[in-house]
């Protein structure tokens, strides 16, 4: 028989966990491993709080393996490194994102896209190597490789740092791949929620021109003042989207509900470029002459290898780049989530793990 | 009140038009411009029946305006220069494709994309500087402004290279500009008609293994023995598509009518670059996983720059490749275009208008 979560390892450890599909979180005794000799183990300090976590604790995508304990934005302090450890100490400042482990032989592990390795194992709800779940940051520790822990810049944040783990790379490493960073070229971000509004600080930093396009026009004042985007687009409204046609040379898409590419498809210029990296559950239409007639394409990109992501956290902390969050307590966690399915949060809700009681 | 198509211009011309919706061909009397100062007039010898023929004579596309010649892989024979035409001299052997000007100004324009110009006119069914309307290559004569003539390679069969000038470099220019060219890589090609058998070929002369994607199994045998591709893959078996998942660098996807892109999409690696270059009348569905998770794209590309279509036919010469087609008088074009709405031609019409009774 099995062994139970809580015995199964030695390291005992303690988060909150889903365990059906309404996704209501409760305390969650479980087991993390002993410290291996290329493991670091993590205090845990901060953890972003990513749609996708809010996805798999309601089962949205089907393929949740309850009990869950979500999240893959994760910051805490070195407490223990095994002996081929060289990369970290104890102390250290360090953060976790959405793999843990990849299989490092495969193409993609070869050319340090482990985040496209068909062998990798997510942070959370995986399977890992010894056969057993792996659980996320909602938790007091954690113990990972360390090819897969990075190095937390000194002048980030903790706490605002975190969601770059998965919100930060997940934009960067498209506007990298897909050439999306010439200086002064004309950047569209679709939805402006934790996605978006790390698309719009990366985009200004890479001297891009940046506009919002959002359902919102309540998000006009703050997209602009405070999150340094150029101009505003409000997509319900048809005057402007027409005037707004073919403007652009970039659109990144963070939009997760099912929506028309159509109406973005046209705002981009000839050889413009879409990126989605929302995942909305049902295929999305694509208007063929749209991308015909103007060498348009849609793209899709899934966070980053590990080598980019340190890039991405040094090119954040050098241009002074963080989320803007609404710091949470553990127990707080279940009215953060229903907030969150209504996208009210500015921008990303962190976790507060150090200083929340966890039961 | 606006003259008649035969008085319109001094030059008397004869050609083929569709006259409603049932698309069905008869001698039509037109006339065409004075030999401009820029212009080449071209006595038309050979012109391949592109699938968008048979779109704009049905009215398919809703944007016919009747009456139509339709006609846009044109070659023929230089019977008259204007006075700053230095490129071309009488007798010269020459082509022309799908559009007959741009504005020489936009930004397309002035990086030779002169096929993405917003005000670029086409070959047939646009309407010309002057006002009169375009008609394209079903017929005896046409007057081009030379920038839009192509130099005809002296080895390039003259009916069979027609075909190039559309089929060509439409899946040409995409193969250069995705970057779907280096050698060894494996290249889907996705419908084996008039576009497909030409990818085949490219592909094979930009070194790839070449995989055609059908839903036909009768067309294996040839599309091996004949056209040179290294593997056949019915689409319609589950088995063999599920055993070539992932295998995959790029796929050209030359299937017009509406379909799902996501069994083509699984066929590709990660960083895998699908290209479509139909056009279905109705959105496609593209499952978002299927980008997101590999980081794979959907492009679009329409024809070719005046420059690229000059390179395109200088490497088909270099590289001995032309269309397989079946050539027709002018007064078998009916019969023939019900053979191609039914994908019946082993891969493409050519009316060979020299030889052709055309009244």
């Amino acid at each position: 028989m099995a062994k139970s979560p809580e015995t199964e390892h030695p390291q005992k450890a303690i988060g909150w966990a889903a365990r059906d599909n309404t996704g209501t979180f409760s305390p969650f005794h479980f087991s993390r491993r002993e410290t291996g000799a290329d493991d670091v183990t993590i205090k845990i300090l901060f953890c972003g709080i990513c749609h996708s976590d809010l996805h798999c604790a309601r089962n949205e995508w089907g393929v949740t393996n309850y009990p869950i304990v979500p999240g893959h934005e994760i910051v805490g302090t070195v407490t223990k490194v095994g002996n081929n450890v060289s990369k970290f100490k104890e102390g250290d400042k360090v953060g976790v994102g959405v793999l843990v482990a990849s299989c490092q032989k495969c193409e993609s592990c070869q050319q340090g896209l482990e985040n496209y390795c068909p062998n990798m194992i997510l942070t959370y709800n995986s399977i890992d190597r010894d056969g057993t779940k792996t659980y996320g940051g909602y938790s007091d520790l954690i113990v990972v490789d360390q090819h897969y822990v990075l190095r937390f810049p000194d002048n980030m944040p903790l706490d605002a740092g975190a969601p770059l783990l998965c919100a930060g790379i997940t934009v960067y490493s498209p506007m990298k791949y897909y050439g999306m960073t010439e200086p002064g070229k004309h950047l569209g971000v679709a939805g402006l929620g934790g996605l978006g509004h790390v698309a719009v600080k990366i985009g200004k930093a890479f001297g891009l021109k940046v506009t919002v396009i959002s359902t919102s026009p309540k998000k006009e004042s703050e997209a602009i003042s405070k999150l340094g985007a150029d101009a505003f687009l409000v997509s319900s409204d048809p005057a402007k989207v027409k005037a707004a046609m073919g403007t652009m040379d970039y659109i990144i898409d963070t939009v997760s509900a099912v929506h028309s590419l159509a109406p973005l498809l046209g705002l981009l210029k000839v050889n413009g470029k879409l990126v989605t990296v929302g995942l909305p559950e049902k295929p999305l239409e694509v208007p063929i002459f749209a991308l015909v007639g103007a060498r348009r394409l849609v793209g899709g990109s899934n966070v980053g290898g590990m080598k980019e992501t340190q890039e991405m956290l040094d090119f954040c902390a050098k241009h002074n780049i963080a989320a803007d969050i609404e710091l949470v307590r553990m127990d707080q966690i279940n009215t953060a989530m229903e907030r969150l399915a209504k996208s009210d949060v500015k921008y990303r809700f962190v976790i507060d793990v150090g200083n929340s009681k966890l039961q």
